[in-house]
């Protein structure tokens, strides 16, 4: 594989590099392009009511037909989610649609989101596995296992003119997985052998040292801790860790338990996982509500959506009591076999008190062993780039600080400082025979996605929702005859989220007295021309001075030009909800 | 000490269980009151606006003249800063102000906050130390030393007429501390031979295993980075932390460097603990900003707020880039002396990344151990219940959950069940000679503090915040001739913090077509006595079938009872900030 005279390989990360989720690469040679994995990412705190955000696809879309292919590493929704939207925007384009591949779990849940979007008939998604080649213009690409939270993962080795790339994708090492997901050391240390131009690696834990734990020291914790639970035990986990389900069933199957599935998501994985093989369920293991109603508590192991404090996730609603088939009771155990992703502790912490407070025990990572995470720790970083030996190097996954230390031991494995990357998403990084440099940098902004509209919402109404959250807001309505220069009728006065039904009337008439002092130009401040300006201005001074808050104030005119007492507003409930 | 016949103590937590902050708790024996700790709480994320959190006074004033004292365990926020709420509702119902006793360093930051609060000179705030003994009606109250994260921390010995209580306020057992703030186990024996009616000690770590380290590790660490860094060296810390400032400056003075304070509370703290004594501070050793930015960076250390990323905070503009006297630059090491309050984890991350972007190094407790905490462990609580042996057991300072497992250690050595209590915010356990019983609960809400108003803020205010936040607001206002029953002129809508710019105006023509279509009475559905209901319920429809979205919908009308065209609206901005 010797490298063109004058080829270059073009690496562009949309997303995923500075934040968790929104995983996407693009690599590109000549007029040929790939993309590794399309994810969405959650909405943080900062970006209310926004439902996900998605990688900016501006970059791809104004050359659409130089996409090749489409690989996905494994079907966690921040490596595989946003592909509905690709696909769905290729289409309004009217371009055709690339061929996707990725491993058969992948593809299994890939094909739940195409089916929501309705675009399962028109996307091609074909199932991968290690060892396959795929060629895709240009480029080869072939998949190799690696251990992660989630079954049939992998991490491509992409043949480029330069040489091969290897993208991890997420990825640990794991000596003994529930599942038999290995990372495949031996392959990786074939490919370093042959050179390898790029490494493009999980940072996600660079800054941990030593190993995450194998996935079987949780299953000797979970198993522990279901077989001495005196009555029920409610295990939540996320939805798409099949092992852990696995874990469970193996549990209840030795302790002579059943088994109830609950959560629309956890139902949906476990019967998909269930059909594809990727699941062990003993006969007459599983049970449907009615059998769980007349199954003995002590006896019953219930599999729960809710590990993160989701608001309407099962688990959520048996903590606050409103789940439509489980009351939690004296003598229940909760296992949260998770840890809250950074945002969620809050609402995870909820969850436990309120478990508590209904009777449960709860057993959770901090006080048992009850979850191990899906990344790779500094000890398996080291192992990963001394077997790949790779000529250049670029942190994937994981905030910016995590990419700055990954970077830092690749260095301290002996690549040169010039050859070892920090992307940030957008950079166009180009690695030729010369050397790398970043040469570009394409549009990778956030893609909000807010009910059916994509992009509509932009950082400028977030900071107005920001706003209205902070301190509420107050519209005044008032009727003006601009030719007699005076008010017609009582302004009208709507206060939302600012204060509370007391303050409200003695504010409302505050604001009342204002304008009508306004409109009768006290203190020669008030400018006919400027009249909403200067409403606007003098009321937020005006609740600011009485509250030291600072609500959103609209200010409405109405043009009311009849002279006589006609038009006029009437007042009325000033709050309608 | 022997009971009197009947008598009872009544103990009433205002605050502190169940949340973090906010701890208050009262002791009551016949007509005597005391209460020991008046903290706030710092909003959480679903309080939005909200500055403060405040215990509820309603039942302490309801009888307020039976207050005979205000005892501090330390002088943090959680657990002084409503004192000045308490004493300004005092003063406003005309009665006299309890007198406040506490060691020297709270009252030198209780002080600063009366000054704020203009209660100074009326507050009479009382020095005691441990070993003293006050009367408060028929309580004496006895300090005893504590370790905690801040200097001068004490717990209380209350004799009541059925015994002593132990109140430890926060506290842990480090055996070399920085500061010699001991915990004083010897008093604790003592009392515990006496025979304790009640141990209500701190919970907060109950459900970590082990010991808390000591301080002392922090100041191996803190040393060894300092001492190692190439450059300038940026500590963030919580200003409260006096020790934390005293291990910098030590470390500064080994390794012969000077010192910057930055950060207003930081400022204030310093300069406080130095004049009474709390913090030794070489001659020479501070640098003011000319000296500062004189001086060579490879030589300078600074102490900093934002440690937990507070928006405001010196650390914070620094990593933003807009500090008005620290510039990062590549060689600074920023150390991050804390951890991040349950919370607040994404703002330090933010932070953490915008200073590695900027260039610098950055040092925090995942990677090193620059930081512990003030709580005891359960080892450490072990050791306090084996002394106090109590006759009654109530956890304080925890969220549920540890309150719960705080319970169950107090059983595992050996007290029996009935006599361990997990109470909730206003339970009144009440202890007499035949034993104890959660007898009455007395209100014990949040009360919220936005501006200057103390409680108008509710539930409600915050949920339309909420509602606010999520998807924005949309008014409408119509201008109706009711004896026609028809429009008059054209709606105007005022979206704000809903769709952006463009798809504005397509939502407006649209929210018009609707309101044309009402008031033409289209499909029978229009019933004028029900007009604005039928509005808002009909715009919010629309409005979701485009969107999805839900936004706060707010139908004003406006009577316009002329024949004429007088009277009509004007279509204008729609949205005029």
């Amino acid at each position: 594989m010797s490298a063109r005279n004058g080829a270059a390989l073009r690496v562009i990360p949309l997303g995923g590099l500075g934040e968790i989720g929104r995983n996407m690469m693009l690599y590109e040679q000549g007029d040929d392009v790939i993309a590794v994995d399309v994810g969405l990412m959650f909405p943080e705190e900062h970006m209310p009511g926004v439902d996900l955000v998605i990688p900016d696809l501006r970059y791809l879309l104004s050359n659409p037909e130089r996409l090749r292919a489409v690989f996905l590493t494994h079907g966690h929704e921040d490596h595989i989610g946003a592909l509905p939207f690709l696909m769905r925007a290729l289409r309004d384009h009217g371009k055709p649609l690339p061929p996707v591949f990725c491993t058969q779990l992948t593809r299994g849940l890939v094909q739940v989101k195409l089916r929501e979007h309705r675009l399962l008939d028109e996307t091609h998604v074909q199932v991968i596995e290690p060892g396959q080649t795929i060629e895709a213009g240009s480029f080869s690409v072939e998949p190799f296992g690696v251990s992660h939270s989630i079954p049939d993962s992998v991490g491509f080795i992409i043949q480029t003119a330069l040489g091969p790339v290897v993208h991890t994708g997420d990825f640990k090492i794991d000596h003994t997985p529930v599942m038999g997901q290995h990372t495949d050391l031996t392959r990786l240390a074939e490919v370093g052998r042959e050179g390898v131009v790029l490494l493009a690696a999980d940072s996600t834990y660079a800054e941990i040292e030593g190993h995450t734990p194998s996935e079987q020291t949780v299953a000797d914790a979970l198993d522990r801790a279901i077989g001495e639970a005196p009555g029920r035990v409610i295990v939540a986990t996320f939805a798409s860790l099949i092992s852990r389900v696995q874990i469970v069933i193996d549990a209840a199957e030795r302790y002579d338990l059943r088994v109830f599935v609950t959560g629309r998501s956890m139902v949906n994985n476990v019967q998909m996982a269930r059909e594809l093989g990727y699941l062990d369920v003993p006969d007459g293991i599983l049970m449907n509500v009615r059998e769980m109603q007349e199954h003995p508590d002590s006896r019953t192991v219930v599999i729960s959506t809710g590990a993160q404090g989701e608001p309407t996730a099962a688990l959520t609603r048996m903590a606050s009591g409103d789940h439509q088939h489980i009351a939690i009771t004296e003598g229940d155990t909760v296992i949260l076999s998770s840890n809250p992703i950074p945002g969620n502790e809050a609402l995870v912490d909820r969850n436990i008190d309120n478990l508590f407070r209904a009777g449960a025990r709860v057993v959770y990572n901090r006080i048992a062993p009850v979850h191990v995470r899906g990344h790779a720790a500094r000890e398996e970083l080291k192992i990963v780039h001394r077997l790949v030996q790779p000529r250049h190097f670029a942190g994937i996954h994981g905030e910016h600080r995590h990419l700055v230390m990954h970077r830092e031991l690749a260095i301290d494995l002996g690549i040169a400082e010039d050859d070892a990357f920090v992307l940030s998403d957008g950079d166009v990084l180009e690695i030729s025979e010369d050397g790398a440099a970043i040469v570009d940098v394409v549009p990778a902004d956030y893609v909000y996605v807010d009910g059916i509209g994509i992009g509509d919402v932009d950082h400028i109404v977030l900071r107005d929702r920001r706003r209205l959250a902070s301190d509420g807001m107050c519209v005044v309505v008032v009727a003006v005859d601009r030719r007699r220069g005076a008010l017609v009728g009582v302004p009208q006065v709507l206060l939302h989220g600012f204060v509370g039904p007391e303050e409200e009337e003695l504010i409302t008439e505050r604001v009342c007295q204002l304008v009508a002092s306004l409109a009768a130009g006290e203190g020669g401040r008030f400018d006919w021309t400027d009249w909403r300006e200067t409403l606007e201005d003098e009321v937020a001074r005006l609740l600011y001075r009485e509250t030291h808050r600072r609500p959103v104030v609209l200010p409405v005119t109405v043009d009311a030009p009849s002279g006589e007492r006609s038009g006029a507003l009437q007042r009325s409930a000033t709050t309608e909800e």
